[in-house]
């Protein structure tokens, strides 16, 4: 019967591929017949190098429908056990407001917006920034803050290493309280290790015996005490050390911030604003110091500037601090920050506003202090004497029969040593919780009551000269949206000023901004990987573990690694732990004075950083005119190296979006000289299914989760970075002091706070390869020809700056505007504001070669989209030459004058082009426009007029 | 210790209540203030009269935190029981596509929209409604579809309504093939003895046999059976009778479509596409009919008109039709659609395209093939010959044990009588449940393969004569959108278009546009509430009826009823539910003949058309010049109908914002004649916690659960209209054919299609008032705060036209923009388009009085967004005076102009005012521009050149 066809017949007709793919099967063809080819098997085989290419499907199970992989991915999720987790050490439940949770959390408006890099097009994300900054410079009580950091233990080692830059102090040696966080101890020691620092890590009592450049100090320290700062803080200064602060974000709200204490930076966490614990992550770090330190300040920091106008707009400030200039002398090689977990921290203060959040504290604070007094009324011995949440009990010989009531209760405690036991309290605990609790302790018939004790007079838990006097918060914007309504039109609001990819292409190159489908985000706001402690006991964990398991197995059967460390939370970090592999391998075979790290010219500036933080010797190799790496001054270098040779740093294909032809021979004389290949993952998403790293022969390799397996850019971060390495290595990548993973030697180091980096966010990289299976390798195919096709098409009118055989590009290109600038006085700023007004978020700016344009349009773009572009790209093309011709004034014209707003519309309009040019150059911005929502941002004024905080109201009226 | 208060001072802080009221205390106090008022106490007693007053807290559990209430209504949820459901009878498996999932049903700008009577401002949704209307056009077959019904049930019930207007027979006698859905049946059978049709349910064989007015068919059949209906049709169109055909949508990829087989009206439900179950709703009834009927139908109709540019508009059409002006000579008191739920069915269309649906046709179809074959082989007898998804099965004996099999595998058959079973596949089918279904019907040893089976060569389960040729959804829209990146934009794009609760107030009177908070949304999508079938059997639903319970009793104890009816599914079904329990009250004490039913001049228009409906005689009672009910009329009216009446229909307070003084001696009034009072519920929100409607003398009333108890608007639905009675009543409210309801008569049939209406949104309500507790009362004086602010605030400027004791109005007021009509010629039309200019939403226009704005602000708007709209009104009152000036012409103002779109200002711009004061007349709108995405509509062209499908591509070109 013809009309109906077999089951095989009718595949899956919601198959993920065909949602993935931009272009569809006519799509395809029509761009490869505009290139003059009959297959995409035809452009790949001239495109990719036969030397490298994988000629056989993936390794991997047949992928799955959505429907299948959510269930698949929901019996896992099942498989993890949501106990009410007390163990504290910088994790803590808390309540997301659903508001928030479902409008940023679970809005692609929010999550699907790329680093705020072009601030006309991000003003909304950037004020939520401001307000996080703003945040962390009240609570901290210090002058200045930074937009996020990545957790709190990398945040420490960032301090660490901020004190050594700016410590008047000559000492080598850095002070760690023994009672600070032990993964924070852990990260810093790594760091400090690689960095050749000194670290002592003892009693704070022990301070003074040593001269030191600075000291990190917690506060409440990880046992819950409160320790008066002033005098530690006074002894740094008198031998002219840098004093470092870890602190609990809620304890400040009644505490004496650390800055009025004498701190010069102050760090922590800001997970339990409302940023569900993950099993890990991702979460933001805060990061305050003073202003004197600010050019030494890792990470962004958004800045209040000016636009064109003279109109209040925020921008990323001092952009062109050292880390982003020095390369191989940077000591921080922080490029990221956590904004979309940032933002919600940020809003969870504006949603509670500070009489909102001064009482949850003071709730937190009074439970605690209830349960303090019923364990001391029944002789339970207390070790701190202070406490804002929690609680360190000498239990005693009671000790394993509290674990196994507390089991019973499905309650996990924090286990010390010796007869001691941990707890700590948070927003999501109740009476009903230290009633428990007062069962796991003193058995059920305790005779306490909780209403009993909440009448009584109790011991103060906060030092009465600790006691915070000051006030914050009382900018307008924590206190004007505390009802539901006003907050989501406040979210609205700042969502409308944002171009995400939910409006628009967003061809960044280097950067694949490709989907993030929705049924890949589904699950991480499951509660099941949401409420995870990071430390909870790994069988309550059966989920996340199976999960995790077959990602790093999917994971090496792409890259053809042995192992996977899932621990660095971003790209940066991730090459960082893979050159402290290298480091340490090197070391095992008594060969630790390798220390030279080649990187060819055109690397991204994180790999010279990264170099410089494991303590490497960075030698660049040069670019031939080609743009690929020269293979004889490579070759020359390596020589020169010879038994100093540590490794190189290649990205592949070459940041200039180019399949090079010798990668094999180039990774063949690195390991001829007894180096190792470190490969930055960064453009992997044009390897996946069609080479592998270590078939290339690369030793290590991190993979950035952000860019190639789906995780989205949450507005300028998360990331994940995890690392994949050959068996050689395995064994000498993180481990972690809490939860001991399997694999990497004990006494290595962590490089993150947890244990597995941001673990809820993997199971967007686990669904999507789960739904793609082996058809990834179809992505990365489609990926090419999107490019080549946009090669193709604007080539003539912008010259492509590199190609590869037959003159194909890999997944990306280059787009020179130099001879126009030259000619025109057009630069590639002035294409990529006048992008903003066509609805378009510009192409990566001067990267990796300063007045070009590198745009990736990634295989989620389909023709229609990508015409789009190529429209807006050759209509702007002819607007330069109407400068050229001179019908156009050099400074008057829609390029100089981009982006265009509102402002200027409902202005006096006298310019010799009209209206209708400037904001809807074409029909698709008549039809569906996106506003900018301040004109040029001047970057200079605000580098030069710092400031960092909310924005009185008055200034934003004209 | 000062700084540790104790935990009762420290109330949650998250407490919902502070979040649903817009002004916090500083704000209540300083709208008081500027009233003149100590206290909002003092306020209500000024307003309130005391005669109706509640003395004393809601009976109500005390209110749960957000975080509490999602707790307990997940241990609800985790009681309903997920069992695979094949019982079909119009529901069935379906899988919402995520990204529809999350960027429409649970995305407020989606689902807090307002229904589209401003088309300006909602050609969002307005596309994509009429998607929808031309996907029904061309699935069914005919030239022209609604928007949306509420149901199948009551779609088959307008169906036969309309059928009675325009058929040319003179019969009395409707038709009904005894093979439609019982449900189906059930409602028919409700509608025709209220209306006074004859009814036969019969064989369809016997249809030759009878002279009717039209005849409802079902296609394929409630047993699965598909019949050529060409000889039944060409019988019916003998006759001058109409055929009124019920069919699946997802069939009609596969089959004739009723509309070539000569039907006069199709339809059905549109839930398998893409929406839930729900345990019974929501969902679209899809509605079609011919050209030629086009002004009898039912509902709502999007159509196609142009701007004041000349440009292609959307917007409801044919407003103007005999429901909305014939009041009491309606037969249809239909005034709402499923907005939302269409949304969803047109959107999964789009994102799957012909080729994509037709598939999923297929694929449910090539399953039931193999099990029908696989049966056949085995011997077991099916009913019907033909099939597309459904195969009614005659299994004698085995009956029992194969419905004990069927449950321990956890799948629910349809149960029939005498040994026969029903099973229906569906998109979620696997080859794994054909598989588990043999092993169900045949044992486990059943010796089939459903991979050789779907190897063999089938039996037809179509006829030849009844397969599709005709093609369908060739239009662009429904073939552009496939990729995942592209449907995100498409919605966003849509999305973008339209101003709903998200961004701006919507003072809507009489529609209470309050918070629809995220914790309330967040429950309907939980599966466990999502896909539950309504005719599941109930102890597999023990958590909605926990749910339903606990809500009837909380709702019971808010209306001072004695039980409730959950079954009515919009307002007006509420009305027409009601009135038919007061109808067979009367008839139970032997007083059928009181058929008089009074109604005040001031009445919504959907109370005439219910008694209509009700077959009851209208007798409208005059409202003094105050806008209260002339109680002498009424008196007067009452005696007249003496034994004939049967009852008042009452809104209180009044339609005009008033709480009258006289209800009570109005009610008593009405008793003392024997009548009983329905009291309109759609003014509830000003009564509760304040006033009971049993107490003040009301028998019956429904409730707004998508006003008063924040279900959202979505858009235009869906709505819930439960009604509460008296126990007098509660025998003679809607019953069930299918699930029998415990209390109202086993033989009351049903108004609606499931049990308990809508189900799957009463979550909404249940949280809400879970979360407010007594406090809702709050939330009313909350309200009447916000309506007297703005009343005393807009007074000056445009008259307030009626208000009650002391100066004060209830939770709305009405604006008289009469006299300035008179003296400017500036109508209340042009101040509500010029709102949008401002970034409002107007007010209710012209109702209840024409040439007026009805202002409802909600308890859930905050001063400052009360003082944005009284700067916008009081600015365009500014704007009125300079037409009254002569400053600008009659013609050519912001007024007269308004809206604005970026067509205006990137245009020639010559206009006796500034761009600026178009479109940016105010602060808020140069920071937080909406823009209306089309100029004024014109609805006399629209309805002069009806056209209701989906627009040429070509049309929008310029």
């Amino acid at each position: 019967m013809s009309q109906m066809p077999s089951l095989s017949q009718l595949q899956q007709p919601d198959a993920f591929l065909r949602r993935h793919l931009g272009p569809d099967e006519a799509e395809q063809r029509a761009m490869l017949e505009a290139m003059g080819l009959d297959s995409l098997d035809e452009l790949i085989v001239q495109t990719v190098p036969p030397a490298i290419r994988l000629n056989r499907p993936l390794d991997l199970p047949a992928a799955l429908d959505e429907q299948q992989a959510l269930a698949k991915l929901r019996g896992y999720a099942d498989q993890n056990q949501l106990w009410t987790s007390l163990i504290g050490m910088g994790y803590y439940g808390t309540i997301t407001p659903t508001v928030i949770l479902r409008n940023v959390l679970e809005n692609p408006g929010w999550y699907t917006a790329y680093t705020p890099y072009q601030p006309e097009i991000a003003q909304g994300r950037l004020e939520a920034l401001l307000n996080f900054q703003q945040l962390t410079i009240d609570l901290t009580g210090l002058d200045l803050a930074s937009a996020s950091l990545l957790d709190e233990a990398t945040a420490a080692a960032e301090a660490m290493a901020l004190a050594k830059r700016v410590a008047k102090s000559k000492s080598n040696l850095f002070f760690v309280d023994e009672d600070c966080h032990p993964q924070t101890i852990s990260v810093v020691q790594t760091r400090a290790q690689a960095f050749g620092f000194d670290l002592v890590v003892d009693h704070v009592d022990n301070l003074a015996q040593h001269q030191v450049f600075g000291a990190l100090l917690q506060y409440p320290d990880t046992h819950g005490e409160i320790r008066d700062l002033r005098p530690l803080i006074g002894h740094l200064h008198g031998q002219q050390a840098i004093a470092c602060v870890g602190a609990d974000l809620l304890s400040l709200l009644l505490l004496t911030p650390p800055g009025e204490l004498g701190a010069d930076v102050v760090f922590g966490s800001a997970q339990r604003f409302g940023v569900p614990m993950g099993y890990g992550g991702p979460h933001a770090a805060f990061f305050a110091t003073r202003d004197d330190f600010k050019r030494a300040m890792p990470g962004r920091i958004i800045g209040v500037s000016k636009d064109a106008r003279g109109n209040v707009a925020l921008r990323m400030a001092l952009q062109t601090r050292e880390q982003h200039i020095r390369r191989e002398k940077a000591n921080s090689n922080i490029c990221t920050a956590q904004v979309l977990l940032a933002n919600i921290a940020s809003f969870y203060a504006v949603y509670h506003g500070p009489e909102g959040l001064k009482r949850i504290a003071q709730r937190v604070h009074r439970l605690t202090a209830i349960l303090a007094e019923g364990l001391a009324r029944r002789g339970v011995q207390r070790d701190n004497q202070y406490y804002f949440d929690t609680l360190t009990l000498d239990v005693g010989g009671s000790q394993t029969a509290i674990i196994e009531t507390a089991k019973a209760a499905r309650v996990n405690l924090r286990i010390l040593g010796r007869g001691k036991l941990g707890v700590s309290l948070d927003e999501t605990c109740t009476t009903e919780t230290v009633n428990q609790l007062f069962s796991i302790f003193l058995g059920a018939d305790h005779g306490l009551s909780v209403d009993e004790l909440d009448q009584a007079v109790l011991v103060p838990g906060i030092p009465a000269e600790l006691s915070r006097s000051s006030g914050y918060l009382d900018h307008p914007v924590f206190n004007a949206h505390h009802s539901e309504t006003e907050m989501l039109r406040y979210l609205k609001q700042l969502e409308n000023k944002d171009l995400a990819l939910n409006q628009a292409m967003i061809p960044l190159g280097s950067c694949t901004m490709k989907l993030n489908a929705t049924s890949e985000m589904i699950p991480i706001t499951w509660p099941e990987f949401a409420n995870l402690h990071p430390f909870a006991p790994r069988a309550q964990a059966l989920g996340y573990r199976l999960m995790i398991d077959e990602l790093e197995a999917w994971l090496c059967a792409i890259t053809g690694f042995d192992a996977i460390c899932m621990q660095p939370n971003s790209g940066a970090q991730g090459e960082y732990a893979g050159l402290l592999a290298i480091r340490r391998y090197h070391e095992s075979r008594g060969e630790g004075h390798r220390n030279i790290c080649l990187i060819p010219a055109s690397a991204h500036g994180t790999n010279p950083a990264s170099a410089q933080m494991a303590s490497m010797r960075v030698v660049i190799v040069e670019c031939d005119q080609d743009g690929n790496v020269d293979l004889e001054d490579l070759k020359r270098k390596a020589e020169d190296a010879g038994g100093q040779l540590s490794c190189l740093m290649a990205t592949y294909p070459s940041t200039h979006g180019v399949y090079e032809e010798g990668i094999r021979e180039i990774c063949e004389v690195i390991h001829s000289h007894g180096g190792q290949v470190y490969m930055d993952g960064a453009n992997l998403n044009a390897q996946v299914g069609l080479a592998r790293p270590a078939d290339i022969g690369a030793d290590v390799s991190h993979m950035n989760l952000h860019k190639t397996f789906c995780i989205p850019h949450g507005g300028g971060g998360p990331g994940m970075g995890p690392i994949g390495v050959r068996a050689h290595l395995a064994p000498f990548v993180a481990n972690h002091p809490v939860i001991e993973l399997k694999g990497p030697n004990p006494e290595n180091g962590a490089v993150s706070a947890a244990p597995w980096g941001s673990a809820s966010i993997l199971p967007i990289s686990w669904m999507y390869i789960a739904m793609m299976g082996p058809e990834l390798a179809d992505a990365t195919e489609v990926a090419i020809l999107n490019a080549n096709y946009l090669a193709r098409q604007l080539g003539d009118a912008y010259p492509v700056l590199y190609s590869g055989r037959n003159g194909r590009v890999a997944h990306e290109c280059i787009l020179d505007l130099r001879p126009l600038k030259a000619e025109t006085g057009i630069t590639e700023e002035d294409v990529a504001k006048r992008l903003m007004d066509y609805g378009f978020h510009a192409p990566t700016m001067s990267f990796p070669v300063p007045g070009t344009l590198m745009v990736e349009p990634t295989e989620s773009e389909n023709k229609h989209e990508l015409d789009r572009f190529i429209e807006a790209m050759l209509s702007i093309r002819a607007e330069i030459a109407k400068v050229q011709a001179g019908d156009w004034p050099a400074e008057d014209n829609p390029l100089k004058r981009a982006p265009h707003t509102l402002a200027d519309v409902i202005g006096h309009w006298e310019r010799p082009y009209s209206i209708e040019e400037a904001v809807t150059p074409t029909g698709h911005t008549r039809a569906h426009k996106y506003w900018p929502t301040v004109n040029r941002v001047d970057n200079v004024y605000g580098d030069r007029n710092l400031f960092c905080a909310c924005v009185p109201l008055e200034d934003y009226r004209e």
